[in-house]
């Protein structure tokens, strides 16, 4: 029995240009319509999950900044502190590596940038010296504290709801989303997903992005009945 | 010809839950691959209009903050100064008479309140003294400058895009949308539209909400072909 479903945003319930899928939005209502309950996980920032959360009508709290921070009700919880990450952005701006991206002006718990041509390997590296990580979600680069991921997000989750692995869902499509997909929930893809996570999935739909991700939402009410 | 449709968001393409209707999301896609400009402007903040400009997939400019900030591209254009609008706030928090909302954290031209049981008039008559307005969105109240209402959007929209009345649609159900009903423009309004607006619509609805603005979309859509 599933109680919980936890997910990606960009390009699993949008499609390759962001835009949000209707039928993906019509899953999730139809899944908390039937008392599953439905968390987002992204690399956006919380205003950004509220508007989420608010417009798709999502009932259960929301995470932004990879799993950093936590809007619950009206409650904005950042579980990390921004001052590493922003120390690496300074560094990577002014040594002209990267530029900022606009979301930063709402970041709490970490930076977002876009990587000056060629130069998305050597920053990764970079990263280590400066004891922060980066995570490409596939939309944009993150700079991130250690343990700042969508596993952190899960087990914030689980203990707030005493889940058990075996009563949750994730569905993801990048190698960010990997941190969830943890031994016993059920792993659920859409068709365009990494390799990586393909290969783990328990489930993967027949459509891509959005439209697949509606599919696995509709598998998994199903599988409940 | 209608070539820009300047929409209000909570109530006009939502239920009246704020969750977006997935119908009026269709329509509004639907009317800017028939070349129709599709604009947003609400009591939100900024964030929360980059998260619907990206999620809904909405090409032009859109406004947050009943018209004071406007967001192009990437770029985030205030147009007043939040210095009134908080002094006020202030001093309705420091008398007892209302309550901050979520939303302020992000705000940079205005600022929200909830006003406390049976105070909503007296803060709409100390407001003038404090020389800022008072706009109740149906949703949430907001302070504001001085003309900064949703029809000055409108006119930063058409010096933009240099378009005369008549090729504009504006779509709203609140008081709060009155200033954006200018004489000229084609007017249309969902059901649940307050009497007011209904009284001076061109065009009213059959369905209520976004399942209403729907129809709005699709009947300026035809009519221009």
């Amino acid at each position: 029995m599933i109680k919980l479903v936890l997910m990606d945003v960009d390009g699993t319930i949008t499609d390759r240009e962001r835009r949000v899928s209707t039928e993906a939005v019509n899953a999730i209502r139809k899944a908390q319509r039937s008392g599953i309950m439905v968390s987002l996980v992204s690399g956006n920032v919380i205003p950004v999950m509220y508007a989420l959360k608010t417009y798709v009508g999502i009932e259960s709290p929301v995470f932004g900044e990879n799993g950093g921070i936590m809007l619950d009700g009206d409650s904005v919880q950042p579980f990390f502190d921004i001052t590493k990450p922003r120390q690496f952005f300074d560094t990577l701006l002014s040594m002209g590596l990267a530029q900022g991206i606009l979301t930063n002006r709402w970041r709490e718990t970490s930076m977002g940038y876009a990587p000056a041509k060629g130069m998305e390997d050597r920053i990764v590296k970079m990263a280590a010296e400066y004891d922060v990580e980066v995570a490409n979600s596939g939309f944009s680069w993150h700079i991130l504290n250690r343990g700042q991921d969508k596993g952190f997000a899960l087990s914030i989750l689980m203990r707030k709801f005493n889940l058990k692995h075996d009563e949750i869902a994730v569905i993801g499509d990048s190698f960010n989303d990997l941190p969830m997909f943890k031994d016993g929930v059920v792993k659920a893809v859409p068709s365009n997903a990494e390799p990586e996570l393909r290969k783990i999935a328990n489930l993967v739909s027949e459509r891509s992005h959005g439209k697949g991700t509606a599919e696995l939402l509709l598998r998994i009410v199903r599988s409940n009945q």
